[in-house]
């Protein structure tokens, strides 16, 4: 059974058992996830309204764009769910290869090699996409329904939490790989995410309180 | 259907929906309930474990206490995820409420009130809850099974947004009730968690990021 088509309860008290997954990797996507399905609502309760109809042409169509941008994020990120557990998964398999000949060994080595790098790319993949939302929740929160300015603020700080949880998940693995090279470009990616990241949620909770 | 009982997709798809429940008080206390689950993860990857068997008997009493904790907070927050979109949905109903004859408007007012009172006093609880996790986690940062230290790290991102984006639904209700001495006391008390909620994650982080 996919980890997304479990009750909420059952999610919670598997992330909770003595098994290693589902672990951060699939709550980080799932808090990126509710952090854009928050920005959804927002978006719903927004698009049509009096107020909205009055804005300006240009600021519809820039809301009107983020706001659909925010479904196929969320696919994404509802996909990513279930592929961090199967990821990590792997990765466990893979350590438990036989390792008695020298054949034995080296398949074992690709194997962790591959494993790792798909536990690397799955939480990058996360993070990138708890960015694509970051970038577009402070227009939510200059010209979202004023109701519902709260969900903007906490769909932002999901996002957020779902990017650095994310990255943390990635730093993990790097420490798996031999390639120093990729292993600087993949340090220095997570870097650039995390600082423009942290960033645009200070933006977004600055909108946010100056409205409550 | 309660929202616990949801499938993870189904619900991250009804806070999508153009209904303003669930909000963003249901998915802070999820986010806490997440929090709190990795927590207890860790929990149960480190107690009866070499290491842990290992540590001081004072350490190994700190952390079983604090494993012990996580159990209660968690049904707590899974609660809360039904409690806030019931509260939203009674403020909701009493706007409603017919208000033509002087009878009606105060019948309306009082019942506004109420419901404004127990839709502030639902995420006050759920930070408060927050809280408690943030203040468990540090230790099993510090003496948590190893391989599961990014998990300590998401638990504690997870937490604190539930602790935040709670205290931006507390807020938001402060504004429909009359009681100014009230009110200026939860705004101190919203102070006072948010701040030590902050100082609390920070801790935590900066262990996480020295052991990955």
């Amino acid at each position: 059974m996919k980890l997304v088509e479990k009750t909420v309860m059952d999610f919670v008290n598997a992330v909770e058992s003595k098994e290693p997954a589902p672990g951060g990797g699939s709550v980080a996507a799932l808090g990126g996830s509710l952090g854009v399905a928050l920005t959804a609502m927002v978006g719903n309760l927004t698009i049509g309204r009096k107020k909205f109809n009055e804005l300006d042409e240009e600021v519809k169509d820039k809301f009107e764009k983020a706001f659909n941008e925010t479904i196929d994020i969320k696919e994404s990120l509802l996909e990513i769910i279930d592929e961090d557990t199967e990821a990590f998964n792997q990765v466990m398999a893979a350590f438990k290869m036989p390792k008695e000949t020298e054949e034995e060994k080296s398949r074992r080595k690709a194997a962790i090699n591959e494993a790792t790098s798909l536990a690397m790319n799955v939480p990058l993949k996360a993070a990138e996409e708890c960015l694509k939302i970051l970038k577009l929740q402070e227009v939510f929160a200059q010209y979202g329904n004023r109701n519902a300015i709260t969900d903007v603020g906490v769909g932002a700080l999901m996002a957020y939490s779902g990017l650095e949880g994310a990255l943390l998940n990635v730093k993990v693995n790097l420490g798996g790989l031999d390639d120093e090279e990729l292993v600087n470009n993949i340090q220095a990616k997570c870097d650039s995410i995390l600082k423009e990241g942290k960033e645009l949620l200070e933006a977004t909770l600055k909108v946010v309180y100056s409205k409550i």
